[in-house]
């Protein structure tokens, strides 16, 4: 099972590791076929019935450790199968991720969608891999809920035929959120470091700027502006939601 | 200077460690005082005469790799020493956390205060040192621009004769901005897992609430609810600053 730890490996079988009570609950309550579990006994006889699962293995806490991707391992941990391929969104809310490197903010950017609903998360290829160890666990369970799609970003965006709203210095605040068209449409966000790539830039049809009240600050972190950009662009959609006829 | 790996010899000479060139020129652009420098032969000569340390030493990439609190070390290396005691805030806008453990966490919503302009931060004492070498980094900058305080968090709110906003399952949804008071107040953030502890929450005056849209994820991460907190109480401001007469 050690040869799990090695994304190359899990990339071949198409399969992702999944660790922690919190992670393999939201795994069984999917609908991601589970091929091996190996645990604990405490968690296997608290799961007993529940874990369907290929296969099974009691381990000792130890043996956890080895098979660990964190550095204290938990109880339970799981080889998924990965869902592909998966379906290129058709309209709605989409999150686009262009050459994000960081696997905790990858992960946390696909649980914000999850929490306000959207879907649909189409990257550029050199963006971090979503089954990355460290981007499962950061998710908090949205991996099993968002479908996630790798791609050439710039053509996907040039095609795609809806707006794309994308932080730029020479963006709209969006202090005033007026006019926000909110039931289709692409949030780009661009790398840790550099931003959005020119080529991604170019199909930006919606600049937007998060103010910098401060003024001294650079910049915010990639996943807090995605949040505050989400909240911004899908508020209009909650406020419908409350006002339709019961 | 390996000992100052430790934190505990870091909080005893009220110091803390910035490591990397872009962390360094932060450091050197702020008011706080460097004790000591250690870079590599190429960093040293690209700034001579820029480092007002009171100690500076050439160092090998591998003695850079001993002394760093990070899988890859970067050039330069600094013992720069805390400004304390930090006033308290009066007034304006303030951050308060309760009990957040994560460093990263911590670290960016330091950079989004930054952001934001808010430049106090008050915290539990249970909170993560903010000179946490993991903290100083994701904050970009942002340490050297924010006055934080550690404090018992329930009776600090509860003296501070300001509106409390506190995130609540029972609070108001944030869609609606109407109404938002952000000349002076305080966001109370909590523990990545429990949330606001019952005695901080008994101090909320402003519960609010960011919508769930999507319906299936069970909650946010702490520094991303924290920045969309931030950009709803503050856009206001960000509007009656552009509409001051020149």
């Amino acid at each position: 099972m050690a040869a799990y730890r090695l994304q190359k490996r899990c990339d071949e079988e198409a399969v992702f590791v999944v660790e922690g009570p919190k992670m393999a609950a939201e795994a069984m309550a999917s609908e991601f076929g589970i091929r091996v579990v190996c645990a604990t006994e405490e968690w296997l006889s608290a799961h007993a019935g529940n874990t369907v699962a290929e296969e099974c293995f009691e381990v000792s806490a130890a043996e956890l450790e080895r098979l660990s991707n964190f550095k204290t391992s938990n109880q339970v941990w799981m080889l998924v199968e990965r869902c592909t391929p998966r379906r290129l969104p058709q309209g709605g809310m989409v999150l686009a991720l262009d050459k994000i490197q960081d696997p905790g903010n990858m992960g946390t950017m696909l649980r914000t969608a999850d929490w306000f609903g959207v879907r649909h998360v189409v990257c550029s290829h050199d963006t971090v891999s979503c089954y990355n160890p460290k981007v499962v666990q950061a998710t908090m369970g949205a991996i099993f809920r968002t479908e996630v799609e790798y791609v050439d970003l710039p053509k996907w965006l040039a095609s795609c035929g809806m707006p794309v709203y994308g932080a730029s210095l020479q963006g709209n605040p969006i202090g005033d959120r007026d006019g926000v068209v909110t039931k289709e449409g692409v949030l780009l966000i661009g790398n840790e470091s550099r931003g959005i790539s020119p080529e991604a830039m170019a199909q930006v049809t919606h600049p937007v700027l998060i103010p910098n009240i401060g003024g001294t600050a650079e910049s915010l972190n990639a996943s807090v502006a995605a949040g505050i950009l989400m909240n911004y662009l899908l508020w209009n959609n909650y406020n419908t939601k409350k006002e339709e006829p019961r």
